[in-house]
């Protein structure tokens, strides 16, 4: 019998692999944080993972979001954005310091891997303690200084070497991070500003994570100032190719979705920050339908509130069907895609990890479905949908380290973290 | 120091009373089935339930549902609702014996005991079998056959007749169940069959529970044939009265909402099921600013999939949100409410239930908070709208008995309910 470091088995396995199999019961092998073997042989582990009742599935891929503002969860609530913001946000985002992230990132790290997220792509500041938390924890994350040119007091090109040397430190750290350029939007950032960030992202080879196209109004002040929407403008720069990742991207007419197409660009759906700004339904169903890239997202928690992919990938689903009076629209075997797979070809990491898959880094979520609310179990995309929650996941794989056993954090003290992490709210909003 | 049957200690309470307020750490005193202390005070029970970093909140009322269907759960989704109806669950329906629905039923009223579902409005057939299994779960019922009059082979007396034999057996039964009576909608009844549903409710003293305005086509097709909306209609033949619960209601027109407004309707709002199904979304916003009472419904797990009122309220909330393009609406206090004292008040029981009161009936829920996705939990009614799933139900009490402990259910053998469910899944879909 074939003998690995970590054997899951009994389990029915969604590989995700093109041809979407599925294996009921499947048996996964595990060693050098490789997936070694995908079956439906009896195989033995070191370590074994008895799955039997519970659906596998590659790790979820969180797609857009400002980790470290779990700072900022449950207070000042149903707000306009921008009173929330102004009134809120940035005036305790002014006394930031890098211990607020780096307690903010740590519980954001442990809950996202507690909800089976094992990579996650993230925009905000002091990004070296987002990057020290999602290793400690044992998450991978994509990770770009937030980039706000226009409203700074700085010059450009200082705002820009900020992101840059995030950039050089941090790409490719520990086989766990990879960096991104994350210039913060179109209208907070001048085109110049985007034609820098493109020669420095090919300078370096990083992907660039910017929001697009969330709400309206920016988007007609765009029109109007440029006589051009910012997918054409960006176009025309030169700055849309595949290592882009545009977050939101709701107000787009159909010239932009087929530019998007045209150059590869990725989205990140980010269905309850969307709801709870009031800031529009972006038309998903008809970008996959494109072959459009989109993985699913968050955004942060303070316009979510948790970092449950499992409890939005519902929303997802719910929201298109609402957008286009269609209820096939996003049906489920294509959601659960998009958190996990699409998520990774979203952020180009799909030659590692997003499937289970002979070769792949061993990215892997065990969700307990032996529940009532999950039964009769049928069709597992339909119940993952539908049914699930973050709270269902039992067991966590990333890169073939066990970080999370019968719903327990095994790499962090999850008690030291919430403890630190009460310490630090307490002193940023005292 | 007062002693009491049971203590509820050390939680934050939302005692939802007319003042709304919350204690923290607050007390509860149980004895005889009844609340018979709330405060600050230090008091002692017979049986003490520790909700240290818990939220404890009165019993959460399901107000539209079709609980059997679990039976369906899973199945033949994300299709039109006529080809769902006509191709996947009328075949099945038209084979339902009653062991089948007990089977459903069972499994539906222990799903919602786990999740703090206390009572739940019902409609479907075999409605005996709901209320003993309601009983047996230990949950309140508020129950009816659904009366189907025109696509039916009986006459309109004999469906009524099926609908009036119910409510006689099991109104006021054990304390805990209350029939209604239940014409399916609009379309699938008459004007005057419901006429006669109106003189029947009142002569037995019931409620009465219909589907009305989901969906555009049948509304605009009454328009069409009686040259008035169907809430216009239903006023003029003197249907409306407070005792009149409608689930959906969502293709209302102004003179709609202030109808029932004048005659105290009561609403079921189905986020999910209407998003799910592409029905559309409810006045909901404008309905409470109006002053209609307003609960939160799954509807029947086929189109939602759960029976989580947790997870729904969140979706709740954004959807109004989304519709009125506000992030303002159905703000979290306002969600957590209508979901509990609000379904309360909707089903006419507020008397009774609904909330933390001296005199009211015990049914009480201990929400585990003290989950990395909450912290900090800050607001608790945030928390609760935009944070929490049923799975972080703790302990349940209806009635003064714990029916939910740690998670576990203590009336019912799950196990022995679950291996009977899959018995009747096989059987009626062999």
């Amino acid at each position: 019998m074939k003998r690995f470091e970590i054997a899951v088995k009994n389990g029915v396995v969604l590989t995700m692999d093109q041809e979407m199999r599925a294996l009921n019961p499947g048996s996964i092998g595990i060693s050098e944080g490789e997936i070694k073997y995908v079956g439906k042989e009896e195989i033995m582990g070191e370590e074994e993972i008895d799955a039997r009742g519970c659906v596998v599935m590659p790790g979820l891929v969180n797609c857009h979001t400002h980790s470290p503002m779990t700072l900022f969860r449950n207070a000042f609530e149903d707000q306009p954005l921008e009173k929330w913001l102004k009134e809120y946000v940035w005036p305790v985002e002014a006394m930031l310091k890098p211990e607020h992230v780096r307690a903010g990132a740590m519980l954001a790290a442990a809950e996202m891997a507690l909800a089976g997220v094992t990579c996650f792509n993230d925009m905000y500041f002091f990004m070296d303690e987002v990057a020290k938390a999602a290793v400690e924890v044992g998450i991978r994350g994509v990770l770009s200084e937030g980039l706000v040119e226009l409203f700074s007091d700085k010059t450009s090109e200082e705002v820009l070497k900020k992101g840059v040397r995030f950039a050089e430190e941090y790409h490719g750290w520990k086989g766990m991070i990879w960096a991104a350029l994350g210039p913060h939007a179109e209208y907070s950032c001048s085109l110049e500003f985007l034609s820098r960030i493109r020669e420095e992202a090919d300078r370096l080879g990083v992907g660039i994570h910017i929001h697009l196209a969330e709400v309206k109004p920016p988007v007609d002040e765009f029109v109007r100032k440029h006589g051009k929407t910012p997918i054409k403008a960006l176009d025309e720069i030169g700055f849309l190719k595949k290592d882009v990742l545009i977050a939101h991207a709701i107000y787009l007419n159909d010239d932009d979705l087929n530019i998007l197409k045209r150059w590869d660009v990725a989205i990140a759906y980010n269905p309850v920050s969307n709801m709870k700004l009031a800031s529009g339904a972006a038309r998903v169903d008809e970008m996959m339908k494109l072959g459009i890239r989109v993985g699913l997202g968050t955004d942060g928690p303070g316009s979510n509130n948790t970092l449950d992919l499992l409890q939005d990938v519902k929303i997802a689903s719910l929201l298109q069907k609402l957008r286009y009076m269609d209820p096939s629209s996003l049906p489920a075997e294509r959601a659960v895609r998009m958190m996990s797979r699409g998520g990774a070809e979203a952020l180009n990491l799909d030659h590692l990890i997003g499937s289970i898959e002979l070769g792949k880094r061993a990215d892997i979520v065990v969700l307990d479905t032996r529940k009532a609310r999950y039964l009769p179990l049928r069709d597992p995309y339909t119940a993952i949908t539908y049914c699930s929650s973050g709270s269902d996941v039992r067991d966590v794989i990333v890169d073939g380290k066990i970080i999370v056993r019968n719903g327990k954090l095994q790499t962090v003290d999850l008690d030291i973290v919430v403890n630190e992490f009460e310490k630090a709210v307490a002193d940023l909003f005292q």
